[in-house]
């Protein structure tokens, strides 16, 4: 274990010292030797509603400086197995989303060309395209975990075709992912037509409204979810937008009665086991949020991410 | 249908863009041909403690704007086969509550003689009371759904008889309401004496307050309330402060340990089928809640209430 | 009665009027007569991460405006028998955490030789660790019911023995508590090792961490734990941290996840009966929530806190 | 010099502890044997635009805790003098702006019939007018320094005659000022037709607009001012709207190009020795400043003002 | 004058109420019988550091319901002479900022073809160089009048062409301006060589740092420029962040040591008379200023604009 | 050129991306090498009113990232002569201000050894101390350039000898810095004697009190100092506070009537050429300012001083 990154600890620095890096690993700018890299995709010129997420990546890493190694709940010790580094942020272009989306691709396909799981800090849910490119591209069709207040299967948003609310329709249509391994928790709202929901629903994707989720205690369906999953390998997109406005206001495009954390985490820890090939959390803008508790938020359920990686082991 | 008002889609012209009505709908001068009516009633010159409700509309329809003219979980289309707009706001005496107060008893009373539905974003709770003496002068003594942290039963407030406290003991005395179809949900905090609620109690008045409802799903009492209503024309007042301050902390006089929006949902839900004949949304004070999910909110409340109309169809 | 301070009424003065203390009560500059001493620890230089609790007992001050003097929902009056009234603040030395514990043990010796039951307004936690000498001097070790999202029980922290952070391994070390009727609830988030809770739960304390709450009502755990306490003396410390950002995001180390206000009440609620020697609400940090809801719930859980305190009658 | 009140020195008790008062002066309930009566009149119904003002003086009370009772400038020691303190808020009805007018007129007879020179934290500027109702009862039509963004000369709104826009119209009505020893300092902005300002020139009234005085020193303009008034009683009401809203955010009805704060300072200052019988802060809206900068600074006027009132000694 | 749109006086209806539309003027659908055309061009993604623009209209035009009809400074009065109207949005691309470059451009040639002349609540400003192509193939190269902390003449940006940093290079490359009667005014702040400016010069560009005019009148300079632009067609872009953050801190790109708002005033002052052919005010981000004071200034400054509009009168 | 480090150009990597140190220098552990250290010194534990400026390295990095190499007004280029690099923050014990102080003092004793020119960024004003001994120790008593609201030149505050208020007293009496070639600028405010500025003017310190220099240019004054201080090594200090709260609301103990950018952009201009050996920008208090524009000014305020350290050539 003494070769392996360990996030400073607030022991030894005061927590609001050290590089603003997630949970303040190891800045690096190679991927050699890495198990798990956490970077960031600062954009948000695919977003509709609210800006703001291309400062997402910065705050969530600032207030991730307050989470320990250990956790607590489950016993997962990410960093005593896994390298884990952060390297940086991806050098998006942020005058064109096209333009973006292709450096994405190219920069995951880099990442999972070393064998290094990505575990991305959005940016706005368009990112989610090129990762799922370049996922599919290393490890064929993958089972999708979407925890969303929006499905996000538009066909197009003024006639533009990838955005962030088509992301999803791209990825079924183009065979990224496994219909009947996919599953969207979390999705409510006002819509345009009961196919917004249903259409993908005839696609086999597998759907988790909100409100047929409040109140519950979400265990019991992360279990169903990992049992249907198996062995596949499983990506992981969460859209802090699936928590409701009161724990995530910094957030492009909030929906009202949304997951509570205690169902954020009741999910990610029944997922545990499951073959996660890559994660991303998406859509936290910080001017719409200056208590950062948005940002926290999400820098937990990233660090719960990482504590369900293959290979994590617990103490 | 193609006679029909509808929301500006948001693929057709950019959520933040477009006049700011209730739902981008299109703003008349008119009430000729509507059905139903939403318009604001901005005051908050009968709020005892912070005040801003007379922003309050205006912020509603800002937030309105993400709100699409399907409801996903009812199926219910209100634009389908109701005529509905935006009538602006009531041009209210800002320096003279009594004024105010009669401005809106006879605004409401030219509205309900043209036989539309009022909706109306206020403006601090004081505002019901010459609604309801309008709307009882038109349909008789009405059912009242009263979702609200307070009771607002109080006799006077600084000598005062009408003000945002006393709204409900007025409408008791005038016999606006019928009691034992008057209901309070979500009232708590605390006061002055036990008489505080149960006076009203011995009224006829059904309470449920706060603490009886916790971690409750709230579709029973729904039922429950909308099968004593039966046939009846019923009037819904929604204070945003009925919710716990976390989801809505852009109010007046917050009490802790409120209704969730899941509840509120499953409330506006449960009622569907009863006879509305008005309703309207107060409190939502925006310099309280710069995040303006206040507002979200409460519009996305009143786009429930909007579902639950008589003559909305679904699909 | 009529001997007995009450707070103004909002019917005689508006609420945003009078004097800036607890509940409006009278302030006072001696302890003679006194049953309860409401009082300010205005202090953060004993915390690790965001500071602003200095400000802490003024803003609790500021919203308890708003509470009226009767538990609608237990039906308590403490104003009714008890002689309550707002010692102002201990006067810290806010350049030395060392020598402000002194200050604060000082002064609550003579608080307690008076037989006055103390109720504070923090400040960080560090505070609490000289009320528990001062509490242990007076009444021995006493039961100590601990509400926090961290259990506090570290060694030391940057060398230092006595921060926010160390109080109640202190406590125990000390013997200023009774183990085995120590009750830490909410407790959460990461850590360093399973011991960080375990070492504890070793020495006899019996804790609740959240993950074991979420979306439980926690009256049953207060009455498990009302009567382990039976009639020992007994500490209430109550961090407002241990709620979910979500409702109290000013606050300097916010963990996702924490209980609800329906759940503090719940267990305050359920605690009625048990031997209240003192009690503490610590970590409040204004600059954190500009809205002022986190004071407001903080103002509300101090009063419920005055509603079970020994000889407080209901009507 | 030792029988007089003195604000709490920083190095006797924490600036963020103490009295919520002025300077943390000491609040007292009698006009006995006071020189200078500082009061808070909070109240927001009187205004148009932004409400607030409410919590006016609450703010005021809380920024002043950082001033020190010495003014390094002008060398004036108000406390040597003068017996001060904090009389607290004047019980206003909040639902009525006419029984709230009829409140403070009979408030300010008290005050004044006990010799006491009133200094008024408001509050909207509709204050003003029964306190010069009673100040020209007293001392006879007083001459006026009248600093605000507006000339509040309107004959009417919405019909009302006594609101925060036409307080000096009806002064001037009402004989209860001098119109040649009328100055409005700041008047700037739009409005709806050149009489807005020449009507006031026409009675008399010296007026200096904003932008006659941008990128001066107010040295000169308020010595002239001073030589005009000579030995006439004069009432001094400032406007924190005067100022440009980057140094007072909040406010109701903020213009830009308005005054510096060290115009209002070299204002101030080059009026010592008029023969000031009372003054007014008016205007600031906390909501609109959660920093606190324009209560800080309506703070310092207020403490500039003290020290030009008749009777202050320098040293 | 019967004839011509004026704005909603708030002594007709409150300033909280009413559309929300430029100074509550009447939104209409058509060019037809205009004047002048007030718009809304919300984008953000042609900005390189803070987003937010998207919604810089929506708050310019709420903050504009302060402003009457009258300039008591100038007595200017546009709307005795002028028909003018807010056509609301242009309906762009939120998702290409290219193919919203497009729209905007065609846009223009039709208003310009109904010989309207527009004013334009931006949106970054990128939006003003297809608004130059328009107004260039309209009214041939004009002179340029450009107050800005930033040049605004790199080459690229990220290998773009077209984004808000490279508005001014374009149009000088395209013949869009007039070189020697094109004026910058307030540029400053730090940059990669004297090239920066010095380049703009050689072209002929006239530029005054805002280090030169610090603590200056403008008027003077004003002047003089619209003595050197003599009747020459002439298009005004106004950067709010030419002023300094303390004025506008709700920018994209803010820059400390600009202009304060009097001399903004001083300049549009001095500027009455020359041929404007249009103007826009650019980069408001409401998300980095709640108070909505640098919107307050953006459409204050828009008014000016409009007061200097060929064939306005005064009285 | 080419072995310098540089910034990170923003059209090489988005400026909301890279990591977050000054100008995104590149971080280093090592001071082999450097000619300047930019470091961090997060504390707030020796502030008297408002605490937080332990964020303050954080933010003023954050808003760091806008600024380019060049300085456009005075041609500078620190980058090109001159190896800078961020060295991160100390690692200071935040529970106890006697410990930190001497933890300042080391690392101070550390850089010079290594002829390293630090500049700081705190934290509170003390820290101030503990560098003047160290630069003492290295250079003899120093010359000073002091900008600030407040002498700081107190005996002891709550008994202590060291805190933010008492710096300069100590550094006179220890013989740290040379009197006659001390300069106090800005200073201004309530006091408590006027021996708060005459003793220190009695040893000799210059001052310029902030109501001598309200709207003139410093240009002189500066210009002054320089040649008076010759060839003597010099240390800045530079509190944030000195500036008008208008444009630095971010900081502990606001003063109004203080200096604008401007004067504090011509003041440091006016010093170039003097023999700085250290400088540093403290009281930045992120929680009072969520725009970040104090932490935008005091990072340009720090990129001017670094303009005008020895060796800089300019272009």
């Amino acid at each position: 274990m003494t070769d392996l990154n360990q996030p400073i600890s607030g022991n030894d620095l005061a927590r609001f010292s050290g590089p603003n890096t997630f949970m303040r690993l190891p800045p690096v700018d190679t991927l050699a030797g890495l198990d798990v890299a956490v970077l960031g995709i600062p954009m948000d010129i695919g977003t509709s509603w609210r800006s703001g997420t291309r400062f997402g990546p910065k705050q969530i890493r600032s207030e991730s400086a307050m989470i320990r190694p250990y956790n607590m709940a489950t016993k997962a010790a990410p960093f005593d197995s896994l390298q884990i580094a952060d390297i940086g942020d991806l050098a998006i272009n942020t005058f064109s989303l096209a333009d973006s989306l292709r450096i994405i691709k190219e920069s995951y396909d880099a990442i999972l060309a070393q064998g290094v799981t990505p575990v991305a800090m959005g940016g706005d849910h368009s990112i989610t395209l090129p990762i799922l490119r370049a996922v599919a591209a290393k490890h064929g069709p993958v089972a999708l975990v979407h925890v969303d207040a929006h499905a996000d299967v538009n066909d197009e948003m003024f006639g533009e075709k990838e955005t962030h609310g088509t992301v999803f329709r791209r990825a079924y249509e183009e065979g990224l992912i496994v219909p009947d391994k996919t599953f969207q928790i979390g999705i409510r709202g006002s819509g345009y037509a009961a196919s917004d929901f249903t259409e993908a629903a005839g696609w086999g994707f597998r759907q988790f409204p909100a409100w047929e989720l409040w109140q519950q205690n979400l265990t019991e369906i992360g279990s169903q979810i990992r049992k249907t999953i198996g062995d596949h390998p499983v990506y992981i997109t969460y859209d802090i937008d699936s928590l409701d406005p009161a724990y995530a206001p910094g957030t492009g495009t909030p929906e009202i009665g949304g997951l509570t954390p205690p169902q954020a985490l009741q999910l990610i820890h029944a997922l545990g086991g499951v073959n996660v090939v890559g994660c991303d959390l998406v859509e936290v803008s910080p001017p719409y949020d200056p208590t950062g508790n948005t940002a926290l938020t999400a820098a937990n359920l990233l660090f719960e991410l990482l504590c369900i990686l293959p290979g994590v082991t617990s103490r």
